[in-house]
């Protein structure tokens, strides 16, 4: 685990500092207790949390249940990620919109009269109304908010005011749509909630340069020309790092999703480490695992779509997948699907699925929707019980962060310790 | 606007640094923006915000979303202003009572054997037990809490606790009801929750003088004998303050009430300014601006009672209201009606519409209740969902209050610098 | 009320600061006002509060409603006092296991391989994961984690963490389940969740020796063999204190339970005082004081089953109760019954019931459920509404502690004052 360190061992300690002093203070009661977990802390604060010696953990309880917590994260980490929020299908034409979530944030996410995608902020300049409904979706000539019908119009400007004249009232080209940044990666768009972006969002889904992008395969896949057949939406009663953190790994796979067994070989889910005791890395270009044999990440294995994405064959797969602000994108030869998590409050979060195939395919002749999304439905119907049994255990007092695994849990660490450097940023 | 200002600028100043110093700190990233809402923010710090030199704004978003504002807002705003609660129709006997809410408060306004209309805090003295379900109403010899069966007085005074004895275990002199100042006005009750008026219920409703009482007019429509038809309680998921501001302004009904747009003439819900500039002021001697040949505020324009308010003519109309603590009194010449918002939390209104026709009328004969109150029903469904939007939309981080209509907003501005002074004293 | 005093009246004072400040603010107005309660305070800041001279009362409003309040509670109240949890009959033998709450904490209550109860936190040593579901029963061999399959063995300690070997991933012995301690009281098994006792459980059920117990009455019951026909958990809007008060005293039983005043004797529900004006204890050693020709506690004084617990003779019963974290466990002639307490937020509590008969007695041949649970079904439901009406009455700005009866909710005091020591130790 040595080289992969970003953060130093005082912001570290610095971020745990309250936990350890509450178990300072009952220093004494505790020394000699037998089997007492207590007793590593005071020795090695440090070491229970996240980098330890042998292995890494996972966060304290507080980063799970805090309101105060959560309320840092807002600035500091919400909006520092490219956010996943749409794919360009939606939006194919000018005028086309969704509204959608970001993590506490509502987006209009239209293409413009020159073909341009753009996201921006759903709230009026008048007295902040919603001006589209929430998760609507449409075609319009331009935004009209519903409240006293100021409309914008496409590329955001005010268009006009009811009974306000621009230049006398007050001057319209002050008052268009506040936009968020907007890029577009092969066909999936991101936003950037933040003032000005950190980072390209090539940067971000390159790991900084460590994971080299693939365009070649992804030119291959051609993931922009899919559309979305089926959307699921779920409210977790759990954290939003709880849910990210159980998507990250597949542990939990074996044992929690029978399904996943039969289509995936689940040891090709795990890091390996090489000679050299390096990691060996799949970041942006890794494959899904699927064991020989089987087509495509479906209950049988078989395909679910005849229309094929790109030139990927029968037991292809690739994804990515974004860190912290969690979503992935994996593709199979047949379909491809999309996951992501907002956090809602500290304690709850929404959980999206999004099932994509070929732009040409045509249901009832080349796929049926119930079989396309079987899979990925009965995992996440699995994953909100884990999710919301972990947020209530990690909401006892005596929860303490116990050791993850080194290469079944590896990227949970990455993404634990990048979390880490925004909070302390 | 000039003449108008009762606050100073360094108090709006202080009132929003919080604001300003979150913008301050990110100047240098958005110095350049195009089209950047917030430079307007740095370069003129009290202008975007409810006094800016060209018009007026509503509150930051702070204001409608802070947990902590509303906890301010319970001692310097719902305390100091006369609340409307109920009308003499309700307690017209000795003895009758109604429970009714009067912002957090629950209050059992009754009359006294001496005929005095009275309200009292419905919290038994023993261990604080309400004493009457909310809103009940009923006839009471005496009120007796269910829980210890202690008894009180139409006047509030203790009468028994059992098994304990007046001037042994305690004095019972001490322990009367809590009583909550009160005052009446054309029939309507309303009180003060806090412990010494500041101003009397007339000078409230003058506006301090501004706008004189009308008695005359008052007095021919007799307002006091009426009796109510039907009362209507939502729970909408917006703050009190955007309910007041929603039903404050009409500039939202040509496009969100094709209803009123029916019977009424809108340009008449507006302010004019003459040839000084000055405001032509309705205030509390208003028509409620219906059209020509429309008789009252109905679907088809048409009576929906028989009886008459007291001289009230086809056509006629009057209407107080109440700023700040919002409520609404308009009399129409067959029924009147009243609108209450009361706050519940930061983020949740309780919205009352009450019905009354005149005392003399007879349902199936002179009335139908659905005739009667098809309009203002209709209205306030569409002003739920009006409000739970604009509150989602102040949610969001890049909320900025925007210009308001100096002629179709205006009594917002008065209402918002009203609630400002409240705040700061 | 002299000589029960174990709180310094500075510390009553200290407590109550905050409440005097808040009423001293308003000096002015309020001092010639004509009935005020407010001017006792002034004059004799201490006296309307818990220990006046002439009375003593239950709490300010804010130890109902204050959220910061409650906070304080979790470490100063709820791991300071062993807590009843389960029955020894539910977990009769080894990996018989029961999952119970316990204040804010679920635990798996078990029976390990030497037969010692055990407690252990319901909270996985890897990512913290609920092992168990909440009150879920059952008879394992081991508890295994379903989230990532770590088990752990009927002592406690981790018996596998899959693909993570002990010594090498880390050592097992550090990771075993965290521990609650545990004591035994004929049959009733506590818990408590702090870190070392400051009591014993017979310390705290002797009230520190005032109140002898008496084992030999409670040998001939044989409480220990009985078993739980039936259980009741109910989510009241009540502040947990609020609950304990109501069920601590019986003041309100002759109005509030008609079905109460059928069997028992209510003035045998109350202390009475020597003639040396001290209190006669009733503790541990009470009686349920029912009525002359009644049998038991049921609608109508007759029998609910026909097996006798121990050598208790038709009408006789004993009760022992936990004062501050309510538990009451009254025991009549054919069935006992236990009520708990369980805080959840500030406002909310948990109200479970459960009732048990002989180990040997037969549904249907001794005894129907019915029959058993219809009393205290009945009481409980009563209780359920004084309890919430008593909360929002205390949520007023206008409660304030009145005087409680010295005689009939006696125990209140002793209860408000262990709770104060707590608070302020």
């Amino acid at each position: 685990m040595g080289s992969v360190d970003p953060v130093a061992p005082e912001l570290v300690a610095k971020i745990f500092s309250a936990l350890y002093v509450r178990q300072q203070a009952s220093r004494v009661q505790w020394k000699n207790a037998q089997c007492n977990p207590y007793c590593v802390v005071e020795e090695r604060p440090l070491s229970v949390v996240v980098r330890h010696p042998n292995y890494f953990t996972s966060l304290p309880g507080e980063y799970y249940t805090s309101p105060q917590i959560f309320e840092q994260e807002k600035e500091k980490v919400f909006k520092r990620k490219w956010l996943y929020v749409a794919h360009v299908s939606q939006v194919r034409e000018p005028g086309d919109y969704v509204t959608v979530r970001a993590a506490l944030e509502s987006l209009i996410v239209t293409r413009d009269r020159n073909g341009a995608v753009r996201a921006y902020f759903n709230v009026c300049r008048h007295r902040g109304s919603q001006i589209c409904d929430e998760l609507s979706t449409g075609k319009a000539k331009a935004f009209v908010c519903p409240y006293h019908r100021w409309s914008y119009g496409l590329d955001g400007s005010l268009l006009a005011a009811p009974a306000m004249r621009n230049g006398e009232d007050f001057d319209y080209p002050e008052f268009g749509l506040q936009e968020a940044h907007c890029e577009v990666f092969y066909g999936s768009i991101y936003v950037w909630l933040g003032k000005e972006p950190e980072m390209s969002l090539r940067d971000q889904l390159s790991g900084g340069g460590m994971f080299p992008i693939n365009d070649e395969k992804l030119s291959s896949i051609e993931p922009e020309r899919v559309k979305m057949i089926h959307e699921n939406r779920h409210i977790a009663k759990a954290n939003w790092k709880i849910v990210m953190e159980n998507n990250i790994e597949c542990y939990h796979c074996a044992s929690g999703h029978p399904d996943i067994a039969v289509v995936a070989d689940l040891e090709n889910f795990y890091y390996e480490r090489g000679d050299d005791g390096e990691l060996v890395a799949c970041g942006v270009d890794s494959s899904f695992g699927l064991k020989e044999d089987v087509k495509t990440y479906s209950m049988d294995g078989e395909r679910v779509c005849k229309k094929r994405l790109g030139n990927l064959a029968d037991g292809d797969s690739f994804v990515w997948a974004d860190m912290v602000m969690w979503s992935s994108h994996p593709h199979f030869c047949d379909y491809s699907q999309k996951m992501i998590v907002h956090p809602i409050s500290v304690d709850t979060s929404e959980i999206v699925l999004q099932w994509f195939v070929h732009e040409d395919a045509v249901e009832g002749v080349d796929y049926e929707v119930k079989d396309v999304i079987a899979l990925f439905s009965a995992v996440a119907e699995q994953d909100y019980v884990f999710v919301e049994r972990q947020q209530r255990g990690v909401s006892s007092d005596r929860y303490i962060p116990g050791p993850n695994h080194s290469l079944r849990e590896t990227d949970m660490e990455a993404a634990l310790l990048d979390y880490i450097k925004l909070m302390e940023a």
